[in-house]
């Protein structure tokens, strides 16, 4: 699938170029445009230095960057435009959040048109003359007390959004290293030599209350969702507890 | 609500605790615990400084941040600890989305117990000995070829989720500064005068091509969603173009 674009206007800081870069590559995206730097480009080195240090690897967005002089070269070949603002604005336009812009310009994209989003520069952001060269606006809900954002955040929250849309990571899950999760087999075994063994050693004072406390200890193992593995090493534990020499010397 | 806490483990630079202040307040999330700084706490003067500069104004979480010498007493009273991940690594954990663990979080806070959300130092991120410390992991999908993230950025993430699962902005709206949307009839009163002046125009070249026209007229202009203002300035946009110098001008 086609990727949208990414439109720096008059982006004031090369840290900020590069951190954009970075949180760029993160999300998986690639092609960026630079309107009017406040440094011409090329960059002399030391600034170039700066700007690749800041990016932290992201040399490919950074290498295939381009610079354009004015904001409707930038946005010439793109059929949808998204503008990020911070404020709201007096001035009539669709203004989405990140989550709901993501689905509408995969929308676009799958119709094979070409989309980019556009991002002022730091402090002021876009000026009204840029925003209405775009079609929508996104505005990402945050403490409106405090709402103010470094330009590769905002870029990266876009960013973000646009990556959860695509990818297939279950939401939660059980992370069972080179193991596997254990099976009902190998737990009620476990638990049917857990229980003798308390028997054993006359754990269970009162009858009546010992299906509770099976139950109860069952519990606590099962919520813990062991691995074969695991339960392997808690045999071992109870092989242990109930042979070792601690045992033997608490109970001489 | 109660709001989750967040623990920086042995962070090494000033500037990212300065900017995770800023992304926490972003977010509206205030309590910060600091585990083993690398520069000891309180901070020298320049120090300070670096960090207050790069927490561009976060200072509410910056003074009342707390700082422990070790991972267990920061997090001795909370009830639930999510450790942020980038790696999956060989111990058996349940691993979670930002987006998914965003909800379970609510529900436990909800329940009132009291959550933390832990970070690791700089480029390591958390050790295994403070992973198992935790009851789940949180790793944030992104591109595995580059998915190294700076530390406040990992913050801003987890605190846009939970921002986003609080917020009550419409997904998609239409902001309409200081008018209001047109109604049908003001809709339809423009297309009626737009027709009748088009007909007098002798625009409509074939009577039998005039319904279709005029339905695209109709469908352009109800697509933009007007306003109530915007519907009179194209009445007087209308009235210029048929009475204007510049018609006048052009038929001589």
């Amino acid at each position: 699938m086609t990727k949208p674009v990414l439109i720096l206007v008059e982006p004031q800081l090369v840290e900020n170029i590069g951190m954009t870069a970075r949180a760029m590559m993160n999300c998986g995206l690639e092609e960026l445009r630079i309107v009017d730097p406040r440094d011409p480009w090329p960059l002399h080195d030391e600034l170039q230095q700066r700007m690749d240090a800041a990016s932290s690897g992201a040399d490919a967005v950074l290498k295939s960057a381009k610079i354009f002089e004015t904001v409707p070269a930038a946005l010439a070949d793109l059929n949808y435009v998204y503008a990020t603002t911070a404020r709201s604005r007096d001035m009539t336009s669709r203004t989405m959040t990140p989550r709901a812009a993501i689905p509408d310009m995969i929308g676009r994209i799958k119709a094979e048109h070409k989309v980019g989003v556009m991002f002022g520069r730091e402090r002021t952001g876009l000026v009204n003359d840029h925003i209405v060269l775009a079609n929508a606006r996104i505005t990402i809900p945050l403490n409106p007390e405090f709402s103010s954002l470094n330009l590769a955040q905002a870029v990266l929250l876009i960013g973000y959004e646009w990556y959860q849309a695509q990818d297939v990571t279950p939401d939660s899950r059980i992370h069972t290293g080179s193991s596997r999760p254990a099976t009902r087999e190998e737990y009620l075994n476990f638990f049917g030599r857990l229980e003798s063994e308390l028997e054993t050693a006359g754990f269970f004072v009162a009858e009546d209350m010992r299906p509770g406390m099976v139950r109860s200890l069952q519990n606590t193992l099962q919520r813990a969702e062991m691995t074969e593995q695991e339960i392997r090493t808690w045999h071992g534990v109870l092989s242990a507890l109930i042979s070792g020499p601690h045992r033997k010397k608490a109970s001489p």
